[in-house]
């Protein structure tokens, strides 16, 4: 019963078939692989994005950070929401990659409001020489809380960047399984709603390690070549990171898995609140937050359950407490396996 | 005939099997797998340190930016010969790490005299505080142009560093090439010869993409983790670093792997001798540098061989013109490509 | 009417006449020269600390920039207000000195809480590698909106940084303005009440540009150094730097000066309080905030007053809407310049 | 007999006179004063370049890191000589403020030759994205070792940059001092002659501390301005530093000054010579490496002469061995202490 992480879960069996197939004899080494050649195209297809330039990179990290360093200014500040990922769990990273720009939150929840967008640019950028120039808008696609924002609130928020002349960025670590929910193709949920760049993750979503970025306007891509090399994140044996790339986009694997990872989500959370769990938002991903009380979580625990606790401790006086936990699940998880961990938090 | 790195050659079939291995269930993300533990005591145990630090990033670059990091202050210098790696192919990855510190080159070739590193660290430390200070020194074993250290060398260097209380540092991107040439345990080539920080490379050396960092003195490892989360290189998934880092300790398939390159290249610079070609260095690892007259590059380059021309140009004039080029040999490179590379070669 | 900034004042003439004095012949440069010597002496003595590491920047954002650096660890983040001038006014300044630190927001207003405090670190450091590290607490004193923190109220912040085991950083641009109006003594508003590092600010009260940072525990002071030669702040002809301070720090001229700033201020905010004006914080030092109905501000800026309106703008339909202004007081503004301000402002 | 560098003399008494006059009232801060404005139409006039962006920075290294960090990528080098004062004597600044961009060092002495600068070049920038890429080209006039280049030899050194479209900068920490020797106008000695951006200094040359920065194309300004606020180098009470500028500039103090600083150098030059002193350069600025027996260094130091020794020891056997040392002349040198130094070398 393994809720921790959508990181936790094994990498689909196709994609370690086609790391096999990879495996044959020669070829050229730090991107120059044929194979890449083929995703490269394929991206571009399904994003309906001839001109867009397109590379990988290994940790979901690394396409924020370096994504966000190829946007920003040392001397700038990005939007973005306080429990962005970039903000709460990169130790930093985007501000090393950047040289030390700043992240400014954008006050609310996980969803950022074009309001709450405007007031705080508005706020942002007027001590001239003395404060922070404003940077992109950085926006995350599932959000971090399980919720996925519609196309219109993408454009509604983009709109806002563009009056102020900023770019935007989409950090799509769970980029598929917001897809999946609003059943839009990935054009209307990036570009013709007004993103810049957007990194396409696999790793939470049954690779082994490997997330696509994507710059529809290819201006930036030498700069991003430099700067991933700097970063010490270009691959030599790069044709391990596009053979998983290409099975996730064969056959439709990436939208399969993100399905079922929704699925499973779906099940646990009706089930949960059957259950009498009170869910603290609406899962639209494969993320949930839901308190339970504290028996009910010491119960699961001694049964082997693993998922973060989020506030109050398994160890404390009153047994009918709600402790809040997130629960993750992944495009693995078994109907039978979730059913346990219900039976266990409702008993 | 593909000798233009080991960087492209396959995966060795054992490490394929063991990440299929390692593909069961669920594992803790971040370092926290089980693999991991057994790689850290594997590591231990084969360096005889049974107190290290030991860490996995997926790139040469990301070991080399990493360690330095961790050993040099910005306003410091490190200390490296004119064609060290880390000055000339990683596009100032370690002054990114590092904040911004300078790299020293130590005139000489590929390998670093006792008597030029004394000079250069005397030359370079005596400006108070205008000068950059004095930072690490960093060794490649094996070197950039197939040379290797030996013990007695290595243990030369260090002692010069510690006259001046520098650490030392080893980038050992190809540092089983160079164990299996001098026939020396892991410990008499780094800690015992006074090396303070070493990577132990994979990558160059049939693995898909890892390379283990090992601080014998375990001081600066928490300091290493947050500067590896920061810099992007903490694998969630990073149970498929350390199965790959298993299988190549198990059952001697580092040593195995780096003892066939090695067999190859000297194969090669055999025949290669034999053909009348002039070979700029003695190899003793699994890289040669040789002069070959243009007529014979281009026979070899018509017929499909892959490598790295450093100077002159295929179209030329005289075809009895010596053009040097770099040949590598990765593990996997049969006998009969070798044979047929030198047949064309000697034509 | 300049009420814009105590730095658009002028310089106190007997600064002038201190560098006029030290334009006498050779000096060593760079920070060897004897004024500085006596500088250093009289500070320890001033601040009753014989070991503190003593050093002098020309600005404020220099002083408080490479403090932090020199105690924050680039993964690691600053705690300070909302309102701090590192974070509002210095253009990121913190974030480059310290390769890509954050900054933490305690929230409030311009005077942290102990209680904020602890919250916010608590709740900054449980995300393991993932997260920023705790770094330095920074406060400034007096603060950004005029307040002054007790000499009790220090404390109590101090205590909950070493509470968690971190360093104390006092941005003392208007250090004096703050010292005269708690009327204790120097050693008393920092380490005795628990500050590790602070900066004696002298641009805003009367000098040309210099500012005194002091480490209580010199065991910092090379690497301070080292990081500002590689900031570029070292001067060469540092004797005017000392000069400046040596002039400030005779016959209490900074108590002088500080004085008469903090009197001038009161006569304004009591003035402007019987003109009916709102003043939203108890002005403690030399910055006044008051509302004013739109036509008092028309009038003032029609007859040449400078100062800095913070909402609304001049021209609006409603002469009675109140409007937030800045006015901050100099050593040098006279009384009937202030007189002519508040008739006015209440006409 | 202070002889030790130009940073050491007094700042010229019309410097100090101007900084007496700019002290009466109030003046807008942080470059907004009158005084600036008047500065940056005398310098566009001097230079003969109306469009040319123009700011002030109080420190020679401020200027260099600044210019180059406008100029240079962090995944980029700058071409410099090895003796370069970027390279030697700032601790990495450089470095820092490009956020860990590199230094190549073209071969040869205070001079760079076209063709060292074009090999240089074309031997930095064939790695593609392995190497860094190509930035800046630093010159400096005069150099570091009292060198100045030519009209004919700087325009030489700039069109090779621009073979390879590459920009340039001058580091004119003494450029005044070139000035007058070439007898040309500035404008011939930096855009006429392909140079892009110049630092004009002043610190050196009687001024207590201030550099102008010159960027003939003005598209660069503003972000100069936020890096160096960010730098922590804009000063709030920026008019002091505008009018020792325009001291500087007023009835031509800067060429006074380095006429009489050249004089006094060629006046102690001349009679080293005489007294059969070996001088390494030739020297063309105000400054003089010389080679002078053992005795006549122990001589002159023990009657107070302070200048740099720059190999071997005073104490030592041989009373005739040749010591080299670096002498440095400055505008306010009198003719008596020139002849007294002479003397006593000579005797």
């Amino acid at each position: 019963m393994f809720f921790a992480s959508d990181n936790a879960g094994p990498v689909h069996p196709r994609v370690l078939a086609a790391l096999t197939e990879a495996n044959q004899g020669y070829a050229p080494s730090y991107g120059a692989d044929a194979v890449m050649d083929r995703v490269r195209n394929r991206i571009r297809e399904i994003f309906e994005a001839p001109e867009a330039a397109v590379h990988l990179v290994a940790t979901g990290t690394a396409a924020n950070a370096l994504a966000l360093a190829s946007l920003t200014a040392p001397y700038e500040t990005v939007f973005c929401t306080p429990v962005a990922h970039i903000h709460e769990d990169e130790c930093n990273a985007p501000e090393f990659f950047s040289a030390g720009a700043k992240l400014t939150l954008v006050p609310g929840g996980d969803k950022m409001t074009p309001e709450a967008l405007r007031r705080t640019i508005r706020a942002e950028g007027n001590r001239g020489v003395h404060g922070p120039q404003r940077g992109p808008v950085s926006l995350t696609q599932a959000t971090e809380r399980g919720g996925v924002y519609s196309v219109a609130e993408i454009a509604a928020l983009t709109a806002v960047a563009r009056d102020f002349g900023l770019s935007t960025y989409m950090d799509g670590a769970r980029f598929t399984n917001a897809l999946v929910t609003l059943g839009c193709t990935p054009a209307e949920m990036t570009w013709k709603a007004g993103i810049d760049v957007v990194s396409l993750g696999g790793t939470k979503n049954g690779l082994m390690g490997v997330e696509a970025l994507i710059f529809f306007d290819p201006k930036k891509s030498w700069e991003f070549e430099l700067r991933r090399k700097r970063g010490a994140h270009l691959f030599s044996k790069h044709r391990y990171l596009s053979a998983q790339m290409e099975a996730y986009l064969t056959d439709d694997l990436w939208l399969e898995m993100a399905t079922a990872a929704n699925a499973n989500c779906a099940r646990l959370a009706e089930g949960l609140r059957r259950a009498g769990a009170r869910l603290l938002h609406t899962p639209q991903a494969n993320l949930i937050f839901a308190a339970l009380p504290r028996r009910a979580h010491q119960r699961l625990i001694a049964e082997g359950a693993m998922y973060h606790l989020l506030d109050g401790t398994l160890e404390g006086e009153d047994p009918d407490e709600l402790l809040t936990c997130r629960l993750v699940c992944d495009w693995s998880i078994s109907d039978a396996l979730i059913d346990q961990f219900l039976t266990l938090a409702a008993a």
